[in-house]
């Protein structure tokens, strides 16, 4: 059953709030504001955390406004609605998605590409769309929006356009999951680069995202799955989302594109930077074979930070490219994701290594960080 | 009536040596070897200049060799071939082209480049594959090849993979110029990019490949064609290739690619590159549209230089690629776009803006350097 929070004259509810770069969330009762029209209130069931979340706490993303609510992979149940919502409704069971899907802006019906631009001038800067506030508060004060989704709250109010309504069978402590890393990792394989079977990739990273990339490529066929990770204590766990070899760095003195580009005769067909190092970005560009290599860039890299090559490399042939959320569609495909987990097409279960409660959520950031977890859950 | 050669005991025939870096070519009577194996030789019959003729006389190309003959956009007839050459006999007309088409390599059976490696090992160093000498040579004193093409010159010999059979009505002193500049801006458009209609495109830089991309671009639907060119002298004759509005970078105080995005709404959707500038490459990429626009690397920067961007602009959606003789397969592709010549479907005595005897050739280079010419044809 869920409280209606309506009928509370002060509801207050527990999230995990970042006052400050570097500093530990602190959990606190705040406030959160009815939906505004074009908005729904979610009860966050499971959230889990992402490296985007820990880079904006490390105060290295020049977006980030503080204090906020972090969170930005959940899932949960939408508790109530604004004006004007029609396509949702109490009772739902959602995945709030920090990439809209209006289905009617350029972008939208381009036919070319996820990245809907309708609420991002609110949501790149920590507000809502309709009167550009924010709904979350403590005592008076504002707290700012994240992504424009903030699952580290038990509630948490997104726009319409960013819920994706989803089979209510589905666990939402697993897919909970498919709000980011994931279709991340599968769209870059998928949408992004198209790999076909016979194909050679590289994997450069083995985080949730570069073993989502992994899955992808064994499901597209792909006959060699190369992982490029500088931590062997990963290669274990790849094997077993696809990976059929392993390249250390640390073993080679010469570049690893070199290394990559003898391995393969040449080159690999598809190569995926899933880390967000500018200089593994290039190391991922000049792995690709020359004449048709693909090379995306999956990681988001430290703001200002470039890449660079030589002219030759792209003349030659090989292409470079990048995806936001793998290109999937947020409310379009995350339901066909969430049914593919259901008929057991795509791993879920396996990216969880940790389940905490949020007040331990501190401390899920520090395995995080120490790269000893793939996904931690929080069970709200 | 050609003379043949193989009949005369000292056969001396003019030429265009460069024999140092920046130093005027000099015209000399050469001795040009019999073919060999897997070789023909070929009367040159009529050649273009093209800006890569240009660089590796410069002294900046760091793979150019002297002394050389240059040389790689020309038509002409097969006067001899060496053993085992049986898809081409005496009197065929053809163009020697720089990149080969062995048919049989990995990347000619892969479905996915032109860019066929067969005969790179030699014609990268200033030889012939078969025995890795020259067959040009002065006095006793070798001369080396060019690009595996060496058209400056009235013999050539050149790799029977090298070369493409055309239609012998086709006028040689126009088809010449399908060896090298037209068909690479073409294939940026129609293999590389594939402009759809209703397309937006950028071109930068208004020579013959750029022209070439306005053509292209204007074939395949795209409703604006914007001109970037620093020369506005350039802007009459691009209108009659297609070009639809121009841009001179000098009349805005802002980057070009600001200005770009500001002019179409936020962004073009294919951009070209088609001057060889590192700092162009990289604006030709900014000012694509996020989400789907491309840009497409035609020119090519000098040796060590490098491109560099934001991972944030391909992250977003936008593909960085390159083409080289616009994606097109020699001996396949070249035959057709003669017909298409012959057929009136893509321009080329629009290109020709001088005619020269061999002996001018030095003004020839003067001019295209001044910016002063599109194509100059030397009628050997």
């Amino acid at each position: 059953m869920l409280a209606c929070i309506l009928c509370e004259p002060h509801p207050d509810y527990p999230a995990a709030v970042a006052y400050e770069p570097s500093k530990p969330l602190q959990i606190e009762n705040i406030q959160v504001a009815p939906p505004n029209s074009g908005e729904v209130r979610v009860k966050i069931v499971n959230t889990a955390l992402c490296h985007t979340d820990f880079y904006t706490l490390s105060g290295k993303d020049p977006e980030g406004l503080f204090p906020c609510i972090l969170g930005h992979e959940a899932a949960g149940i939408i508790e109530s609605v604004g004006d004007g919502v029609t396509e949702l409704k109490p009772g739902d069971h959602v995945i709030p998605c920090y990439q809209a899907e209006c289905r009617e802006c350029r972008a939208c019906t381009s036919g070319k590409t996820n990245l809907c631009g309708k609420v991002r001038s609110a949501t790149g800067v920590g507000v809502m769309l309709s009167d550009k506030t924010s709904r979350f508060s403590l005592n008076g004060a504002p707290i700012y929006h994240f992504m424009g989704t903030s699952t580290f709250s038990e509630y948490t109010v997104v726009h319409d356009v960013s819920v994706a309504k989803i089979n209510p069978a589905a666990p939402l402590d697993k897919v909970c999951l498919l709000g980011c890393g994931i279709p991340t990792g599968l769209g870059a394989v998928f949408n992004a680069a198209k790999v076909e079977a016979g194909s050679t990739v590289a994997v450069f990273g083995l985080g949730t995202v570069g073993l989502a990339v992994c899955e992808g490529a064994k499901k597209a066929g792909a006959t060699r799955i190369i992982g490029i990770d500088t931590n062997a204590s990963k290669y274990e766990v790849a094997t077993t989302f696809g990976a059929t070899e392993f390249v250390n760095p640390k073993d080679h003195a010469k570049p690893i594109q070199e290394v990559l580009v003898d391995l393969t005769d040449g080159g690999v067909d598809y190569s995926f930077e899933c880390i967000g190092n500018v200089a593994v970005m290039r190391a991922a560009l000049e792995s690709c074979i020359k004449g048709w290599g693909t090379s995306v860039i999956v990681g988001v890299a430290a703001s200002g930070q470039e890449i660079s090559t030589r002219p030759f490399q792209l003349v030659t042939g090989r292409v470079w490219k990048g995806t936001a959320f793998g290109g999937y569609k947020s409310r379009t495909d995350v339901p066909k994701l969430v049914d593919a987990y259901m008929n057991k097409e795509i791993k879920l279960d396996e990216y969880v290594t940790h389940n905490f409660k949020l007040d331990d959520i501190n401390h899920a950031f520090d395995l995080l960080e120490a790269g000893k977890c793939l996904r931690a859950v929080i069970h709200m």
